[in-house]
Protein backbone atom coordinates (compact mmCIF):
# COMPACT_ATOMS: atom_id res chain seq x y z
CA UNK A 1 0.00 0.00 0.00
CA UNK A 2 1.18 3.39 -1.18
CA UNK A 3 0.35 6.14 1.31
CA UNK A 4 -0.04 9.33 -0.30
CA UNK A 5 0.13 13.00 1.49
CA UNK A 6 -2.57 14.32 3.21
CA UNK A 7 -4.59 16.30 0.76
CA UNK A 8 -4.02 19.64 2.35
CA UNK A 9 -0.29 19.22 1.81
CA UNK A 10 -0.73 17.84 -1.77
CA UNK A 11 -2.84 21.18 -2.59
CA UNK A 12 0.16 23.14 -1.53
CA UNK A 13 2.32 21.59 -3.23
CA UNK A 14 0.55 22.02 -6.09
CA UNK A 15 0.33 25.16 -6.27
CA UNK A 16 3.70 26.20 -5.53
CA UNK A 17 4.63 23.73 -8.37
CA UNK A 18 2.79 26.27 -10.61
CA UNK A 19 4.80 29.00 -10.08
CA UNK A 20 7.70 29.66 -12.32
CA UNK A 21 11.10 28.44 -11.79
CA UNK A 22 9.45 25.42 -9.03
CA UNK A 23 9.82 22.02 -9.50
CA UNK A 24 7.81 19.46 -7.45
CA UNK A 25 10.45 19.20 -5.10
CA UNK A 26 11.47 22.89 -4.13
CA UNK A 27 7.31 22.72 -3.89
CA UNK A 28 7.44 19.98 -1.31
CA UNK A 29 10.39 21.87 0.72
CA UNK A 30 8.55 24.59 0.80
CA UNK A 31 5.22 23.70 1.87
CA UNK A 32 6.90 21.02 4.41
CA UNK A 33 8.92 24.16 5.79
CA UNK A 34 5.65 26.13 6.08
CA UNK A 35 3.66 23.07 8.00
CA UNK A 36 6.32 23.15 10.54
CA UNK A 37 6.13 27.19 11.09
CA UNK A 38 3.82 28.89 13.06
CA UNK A 39 0.16 29.71 11.43
CA UNK A 40 0.86 33.36 11.74
CA UNK A 41 3.88 32.87 9.53
CA UNK A 42 1.70 31.34 7.25
CA UNK A 43 -1.03 33.82 7.72
CA UNK A 44 1.29 36.81 7.17
CA UNK A 45 2.43 34.99 3.69
CA UNK A 46 -0.95 34.70 2.34
CA UNK A 47 -2.29 38.07 3.38
CA UNK A 48 0.98 39.23 1.31
CA UNK A 49 0.21 36.97 -2.23
CA UNK A 50 -3.53 38.31 -2.00
CA UNK A 51 -2.23 41.69 -0.89
CA UNK A 52 0.05 42.02 -3.83
CA UNK A 53 -3.81 41.86 -6.33
CA UNK A 54 -5.57 43.82 -4.44
CA UNK A 55 -3.46 47.04 -3.13
CA UNK A 56 -1.21 47.08 -6.72
CA UNK A 57 -3.21 48.67 -9.81
CA UNK A 58 -1.59 50.38 -12.37
CA UNK A 59 -1.12 54.20 -13.10
CA UNK A 60 -3.76 55.71 -15.24
CA UNK A 61 -1.42 57.97 -16.64
CA UNK A 62 1.85 56.22 -17.27
CA UNK A 63 0.66 52.32 -16.82
CA UNK A 64 3.59 52.12 -13.56
CA UNK A 65 2.56 49.70 -10.92
CA UNK A 66 1.47 51.65 -7.66
CA UNK A 67 -0.92 51.31 -4.47
CA UNK A 68 -1.83 55.14 -5.60
CA UNK A 69 -3.08 56.85 -8.96
CA UNK A 70 -1.40 58.29 -10.15
CA UNK A 71 2.26 57.02 -9.53
CA UNK A 72 4.49 58.69 -7.29
CA UNK A 73 6.34 59.59 -11.11
CA UNK A 74 3.70 61.23 -12.27
CA UNK A 75 2.09 62.51 -9.06
CA UNK A 76 5.96 64.41 -8.23
CA UNK A 77 6.21 68.45 -9.08
CA UNK A 78 10.03 67.72 -9.91
CA UNK A 79 10.37 65.70 -13.01
CA UNK A 80 10.19 67.38 -16.07
CA UNK A 81 6.94 66.64 -17.90
CA UNK A 82 7.86 67.49 -21.38
CA UNK A 83 10.17 64.07 -22.04
CA UNK A 84 8.79 60.97 -21.59
CA UNK A 85 10.60 57.35 -21.50
CA UNK A 86 8.80 54.15 -22.78
CA UNK A 87 9.53 51.07 -21.73
CA UNK A 88 8.48 46.78 -22.01
CA UNK A 89 7.65 46.23 -17.79
CA UNK A 90 7.06 48.51 -14.81
CA UNK A 91 10.07 46.66 -13.76
CA UNK A 92 12.74 48.56 -16.44
CA UNK A 93 11.54 51.86 -14.41
CA UNK A 94 13.27 50.72 -11.57
CA UNK A 95 16.25 49.72 -13.52
CA UNK A 96 16.83 53.19 -14.97
CA UNK A 97 15.67 55.13 -11.79
CA UNK A 98 18.53 53.40 -10.15
CA UNK A 99 21.03 55.00 -12.69
CA UNK A 100 20.06 58.53 -11.35
CA UNK A 101 20.21 60.22 -14.17
CA UNK A 102 16.91 60.59 -15.53
CA UNK A 103 14.15 63.36 -14.54
CA UNK A 104 11.18 62.82 -16.81
CA UNK A 105 8.26 61.02 -17.51
CA UNK A 106 7.69 57.14 -18.26
CA UNK A 107 5.02 55.05 -20.64
CA UNK A 108 4.26 51.15 -19.66
CA UNK A 109 3.39 49.33 -22.43
CA UNK A 110 3.13 46.29 -20.89
CA UNK A 111 4.80 44.56 -23.29
CA UNK A 112 5.93 44.47 -26.93
CA UNK A 113 4.84 43.96 -30.22
CA UNK A 114 5.42 40.37 -31.27
CA UNK A 115 3.09 39.13 -34.45
CA UNK A 116 4.29 35.64 -33.99
CA UNK A 117 2.79 35.54 -30.23
CA UNK A 118 -0.31 37.56 -31.58
CA UNK A 119 0.73 40.51 -29.75
CA UNK A 120 0.02 43.61 -31.84
CA UNK A 121 -0.22 47.65 -30.84
CA UNK A 122 -4.17 47.34 -29.74
CA UNK A 123 -2.68 45.07 -26.91
CA UNK A 124 0.13 47.55 -25.74
CA UNK A 125 -0.61 50.45 -24.20
CA UNK A 126 0.02 52.91 -27.82
CA UNK A 127 -3.06 54.50 -27.86
CA UNK A 128 -2.15 55.83 -24.05
CA UNK A 129 1.04 57.15 -25.51
CA UNK A 130 0.01 59.19 -28.38
CA UNK A 131 -2.51 60.68 -26.11
CA UNK A 132 0.03 61.72 -23.99
CA UNK A 133 2.42 63.14 -26.61
CA UNK A 134 -0.55 65.00 -27.98
CA UNK A 135 -1.43 66.96 -24.51
CA UNK A 136 2.34 68.48 -25.44
CA UNK A 137 5.69 66.23 -25.73
CA UNK A 138 9.27 67.40 -26.49
CA UNK A 139 11.08 64.05 -26.80
CA UNK A 140 10.26 60.34 -26.25
CA UNK A 141 13.21 58.18 -25.32
CA UNK A 142 12.35 54.21 -26.11
CA UNK A 143 14.06 52.17 -23.89
CA UNK A 144 12.85 48.71 -25.30
CA UNK A 145 15.16 46.13 -24.84
CA UNK A 146 17.68 45.48 -27.79
CA UNK A 147 15.68 42.26 -28.99
CA UNK A 148 14.02 41.53 -32.39
CA UNK A 149 11.00 42.80 -30.36
CA UNK A 150 12.30 45.42 -29.11
CA UNK A 151 13.75 47.03 -32.15
CA UNK A 152 10.05 46.28 -33.67
CA UNK A 153 8.91 48.14 -31.13
CA UNK A 154 10.83 50.87 -31.69
CA UNK A 155 10.25 51.85 -35.20
CA UNK A 156 6.47 51.34 -34.59
CA UNK A 157 6.36 54.00 -31.97
CA UNK A 158 8.77 55.85 -34.04
CA UNK A 159 6.62 56.18 -37.10
CA UNK A 160 3.43 56.77 -35.05
CA UNK A 161 5.16 59.96 -33.59
CA UNK A 162 7.24 61.24 -35.51
CA UNK A 163 4.27 63.17 -37.51
CA UNK A 164 2.70 64.42 -34.42
CA UNK A 165 6.28 66.59 -34.59
CA UNK A 166 7.54 64.99 -31.39
CA UNK A 167 11.35 63.95 -31.43
CA UNK A 168 11.90 60.53 -30.66
CA UNK A 169 15.05 58.75 -29.79
CA UNK A 170 16.69 55.07 -28.60
CA UNK A 171 18.85 54.27 -25.95
CA UNK A 172 22.11 53.65 -26.90
CA UNK A 173 22.94 49.89 -27.92
CA UNK A 174 27.45 49.26 -27.94
CA UNK A 175 29.74 47.41 -26.40
CA UNK A 176 28.79 46.88 -22.07
CA UNK A 177 31.04 49.10 -19.50
CA UNK A 178 33.49 47.05 -18.57
CA UNK A 179 33.45 44.05 -20.97
CA UNK A 180 36.34 43.00 -23.39
CA UNK A 181 35.60 43.81 -27.07
CA UNK A 182 36.92 39.62 -27.68
CA UNK A 183 33.76 38.64 -26.20
CA UNK A 184 31.35 40.98 -27.51
CA UNK A 185 29.33 39.45 -30.42
CA UNK A 186 28.98 41.17 -34.54
CA UNK A 187 26.22 42.60 -33.98
CA UNK A 188 26.31 44.58 -30.90
CA UNK A 189 30.17 45.66 -32.13
CA UNK A 190 28.23 47.19 -35.43
CA UNK A 191 25.69 49.01 -33.30
CA UNK A 192 28.61 51.06 -31.44
CA UNK A 193 30.45 52.02 -34.33
CA UNK A 194 26.74 53.02 -36.03
CA UNK A 195 26.37 54.57 -32.95
CA UNK A 196 29.89 56.21 -31.92
CA UNK A 197 30.41 59.52 -30.21
CA UNK A 198 32.81 62.36 -31.10
CA UNK A 199 35.20 62.55 -28.37
CA UNK B 1 15.66 59.57 -7.11
CA UNK B 2 15.56 56.04 -6.33
CA UNK B 3 12.05 54.54 -6.79
CA UNK B 4 11.42 51.35 -4.27
CA UNK B 5 8.97 48.64 -5.34
CA UNK B 6 5.17 49.50 -4.17
CA UNK B 7 4.33 47.91 -0.78
CA UNK B 8 2.66 45.97 -0.99
CA UNK B 9 5.04 43.84 -3.68
CA UNK B 10 7.72 44.81 -1.61
CA UNK B 11 6.12 42.94 1.49
CA UNK B 12 5.19 39.46 -0.67
CA UNK B 13 8.91 39.72 -2.11
CA UNK B 14 10.22 39.64 1.70
CA UNK B 15 7.85 36.96 2.36
CA UNK B 16 9.14 34.96 -0.50
CA UNK B 17 12.55 35.55 0.46
CA UNK B 18 11.82 34.04 4.23
CA UNK B 19 11.68 30.07 2.24
CA UNK B 20 14.63 28.37 2.45
CA UNK B 21 16.21 28.53 -0.61
CA UNK B 22 14.43 31.22 -2.01
CA UNK B 23 16.69 34.15 -2.72
CA UNK B 24 15.44 37.79 -3.13
CA UNK B 25 16.22 37.52 -6.95
CA UNK B 26 13.96 34.58 -7.00
CA UNK B 27 11.36 36.34 -4.64
CA UNK B 28 11.21 38.94 -6.90
CA UNK B 29 10.37 36.77 -10.06
CA UNK B 30 7.65 35.00 -7.99
CA UNK B 31 5.97 38.24 -6.69
CA UNK B 32 5.92 39.33 -10.57
CA UNK B 33 4.21 36.52 -11.42
CA UNK B 34 1.54 36.30 -9.01
CA UNK B 35 1.14 40.07 -9.71
CA UNK B 36 0.37 39.68 -12.95
CA UNK B 37 -1.69 36.20 -12.75
CA UNK B 38 -5.13 36.57 -12.21
CA UNK B 39 -6.85 37.54 -8.71
CA UNK B 40 -8.11 33.88 -8.45
CA UNK B 41 -5.08 32.27 -8.65
CA UNK B 42 -3.68 34.45 -5.60
CA UNK B 43 -6.39 33.60 -3.54
CA UNK B 44 -6.31 29.66 -4.21
CA UNK B 45 -2.68 29.59 -3.38
CA UNK B 46 -3.19 31.76 0.13
CA UNK B 47 -5.74 29.48 0.66
CA UNK B 48 -3.57 26.38 -0.07
CA UNK B 49 -0.63 28.37 2.47
CA UNK B 50 -3.06 28.90 5.44
CA UNK B 51 -5.31 25.04 4.82
CA UNK B 52 -1.68 23.48 5.86
CA UNK B 53 -1.69 24.96 8.63
CA UNK B 54 -5.90 24.70 9.16
CA UNK B 55 -6.17 21.11 8.38
CA UNK B 56 -3.44 19.05 8.88
CA UNK B 57 -2.43 17.76 12.41
CA UNK B 58 -0.38 15.21 14.06
CA UNK B 59 -2.04 11.79 14.96
CA UNK B 60 -2.34 11.02 18.44
CA UNK B 61 -1.24 7.83 17.93
CA UNK B 62 2.00 7.90 15.98
CA UNK B 63 2.48 11.06 15.31
CA UNK B 64 1.83 11.07 11.57
CA UNK B 65 1.03 14.44 9.78
CA UNK B 66 -2.86 13.50 9.16
CA UNK B 67 -6.30 15.28 8.52
CA UNK B 68 -8.02 13.10 10.48
CA UNK B 69 -7.14 11.64 13.74
CA UNK B 70 -5.84 8.90 14.28
CA UNK B 71 -4.01 8.51 10.68
CA UNK B 72 -5.09 6.62 7.94
CA UNK B 73 -2.09 3.97 8.94
CA UNK B 74 -3.05 3.64 12.68
CA UNK B 75 -6.87 3.20 11.71
CA UNK B 76 -6.28 0.45 9.12
CA UNK B 77 -7.68 -2.97 9.97
CA UNK B 78 -5.15 -4.53 7.67
CA UNK B 79 -1.41 -3.54 9.25
CA UNK B 80 0.04 -5.52 12.20
CA UNK B 81 -0.06 -3.99 15.32
CA UNK B 82 2.52 -6.09 16.82
CA UNK B 83 5.54 -3.83 14.79
CA UNK B 84 6.28 -0.35 14.53
CA UNK B 85 8.91 1.54 12.95
CA UNK B 86 10.35 4.38 14.40
CA UNK B 87 11.15 7.34 11.74
CA UNK B 88 12.56 11.12 12.45
CA UNK B 89 10.11 12.51 10.46
CA UNK B 90 6.44 11.97 8.57
CA UNK B 91 8.01 12.24 4.98
CA UNK B 92 10.30 8.70 6.00
CA UNK B 93 6.98 7.15 6.31
CA UNK B 94 6.18 7.92 2.68
CA UNK B 95 9.56 6.96 1.65
CA UNK B 96 9.15 3.46 3.56
CA UNK B 97 5.78 2.73 2.44
CA UNK B 98 6.99 3.50 -1.16
CA UNK B 99 8.90 0.34 -0.83
CA UNK B 100 5.22 -1.77 -0.09
CA UNK B 101 6.99 -4.48 1.68
CA UNK B 102 6.56 -3.13 5.78
CA UNK B 103 2.91 -3.70 6.99
CA UNK B 104 3.01 -2.58 10.44
CA UNK B 105 2.71 0.70 12.48
CA UNK B 106 4.61 3.60 12.88
CA UNK B 107 5.61 6.30 15.27
CA UNK B 108 7.21 9.64 14.35
CA UNK B 109 10.08 10.88 17.05
CA UNK B 110 9.59 14.57 15.23
CA UNK B 111 13.44 14.35 15.11
CA UNK B 112 16.74 13.29 16.59
CA UNK B 113 19.03 13.64 19.91
CA UNK B 114 21.07 15.97 18.99
CA UNK B 115 22.86 17.62 22.19
CA UNK B 116 24.42 20.10 20.88
CA UNK B 117 21.03 21.76 19.11
CA UNK B 118 19.68 20.80 22.91
CA UNK B 119 17.29 18.26 21.54
CA UNK B 120 17.00 15.86 24.61
CA UNK B 121 14.66 12.82 24.90
CA UNK B 122 11.73 15.55 26.02
CA UNK B 123 11.57 17.29 22.89
CA UNK B 124 11.00 14.23 20.85
CA UNK B 125 7.70 11.53 21.28
CA UNK B 126 10.00 9.41 23.30
CA UNK B 127 7.46 8.74 26.11
CA UNK B 128 4.85 8.34 23.84
CA UNK B 129 6.64 5.83 22.09
CA UNK B 130 7.56 4.07 25.55
CA UNK B 131 3.77 4.31 26.51
CA UNK B 132 2.68 2.16 23.23
CA UNK B 133 5.20 -0.37 23.54
CA UNK B 134 3.96 -1.01 27.17
CA UNK B 135 0.58 -1.29 25.44
CA UNK B 136 1.91 -4.83 24.12
CA UNK B 137 4.12 -4.59 20.88
CA UNK B 138 6.33 -7.31 19.52
CA UNK B 139 8.83 -5.68 17.67
CA UNK B 140 10.43 -1.85 17.06
CA UNK B 141 12.52 -1.20 14.21
CA UNK B 142 14.77 1.83 14.79
CA UNK B 143 14.58 3.60 11.23
CA UNK B 144 16.67 6.83 12.15
CA UNK B 145 19.07 7.97 9.39
CA UNK B 146 22.33 6.48 8.94
CA UNK B 147 24.06 9.47 10.86
CA UNK B 148 25.49 10.26 14.37
CA UNK B 149 22.44 12.08 15.35
CA UNK B 150 20.49 8.81 13.78
CA UNK B 151 22.60 6.26 15.80
CA UNK B 152 22.78 8.14 19.43
CA UNK B 153 18.93 8.59 18.98
CA UNK B 154 18.70 4.56 17.61
CA UNK B 155 21.04 3.66 20.84
CA UNK B 156 18.92 5.34 23.17
CA UNK B 157 15.55 3.78 22.49
CA UNK B 158 17.15 0.38 22.49
CA UNK B 159 18.53 1.18 25.99
CA UNK B 160 15.04 2.31 26.96
CA UNK B 161 12.69 0.01 25.04
CA UNK B 162 14.62 -3.49 25.83
CA UNK B 163 14.14 -3.64 30.06
CA UNK B 164 10.50 -3.68 28.87
CA UNK B 165 10.75 -7.04 26.78
CA UNK B 166 10.27 -6.01 23.20
CA UNK B 167 12.75 -7.00 20.23
CA UNK B 168 14.39 -3.32 19.23
CA UNK B 169 16.06 -3.81 15.45
CA UNK B 170 17.60 -1.38 13.13
CA UNK B 171 17.28 -1.04 9.67
CA UNK B 172 20.65 -2.84 7.92
CA UNK B 173 23.33 -0.05 7.06
CA UNK B 174 25.69 -1.19 3.80
CA UNK B 175 26.43 -0.41 0.31
CA UNK B 176 23.82 0.65 -2.02
CA UNK B 177 22.31 -1.67 -4.37
CA UNK B 178 23.67 -0.37 -7.35
CA UNK B 179 26.58 0.94 -6.43
CA UNK B 180 30.02 0.64 -6.91
CA UNK B 181 32.70 -1.13 -3.92
CA UNK B 182 35.15 1.87 -5.28
CA UNK B 183 32.85 4.29 -4.81
CA UNK B 184 31.70 3.47 -0.95
CA UNK B 185 32.97 4.97 1.88
CA UNK B 186 35.53 2.81 4.79
CA UNK B 187 32.31 3.31 7.38
CA UNK B 188 29.66 2.02 5.63
CA UNK B 189 31.96 -1.14 3.99
CA UNK B 190 32.73 -1.91 7.80
CA UNK B 191 29.10 -1.79 8.35
CA UNK B 192 28.21 -3.59 5.38
CA UNK B 193 30.68 -6.55 6.68
CA UNK B 194 29.22 -6.40 10.32
CA UNK B 195 25.58 -7.03 9.05
CA UNK B 196 26.68 -9.72 6.87
CA UNK B 197 24.21 -12.45 5.80
CA UNK B 198 24.03 -16.05 5.49
CA UNK B 199 23.83 -16.99 1.63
Amino acid sequence: MIMALPAALEELVDQFAKLPGIGRKTAQRLAMYLLRGSREDAVVLAKAVVGVKDRIKLCSECGNMTEEDPCEICRSPKRERGVICVVEESGDILLLESTGEYNGLYHVLGGVLSPLDGVGPEDLRMKELEERVKKGVREVIVATNPSTEGDTTALYIAKILKPLGVKVSRIARGVPVGSDLEHVDQVTLTRALEGRGEM
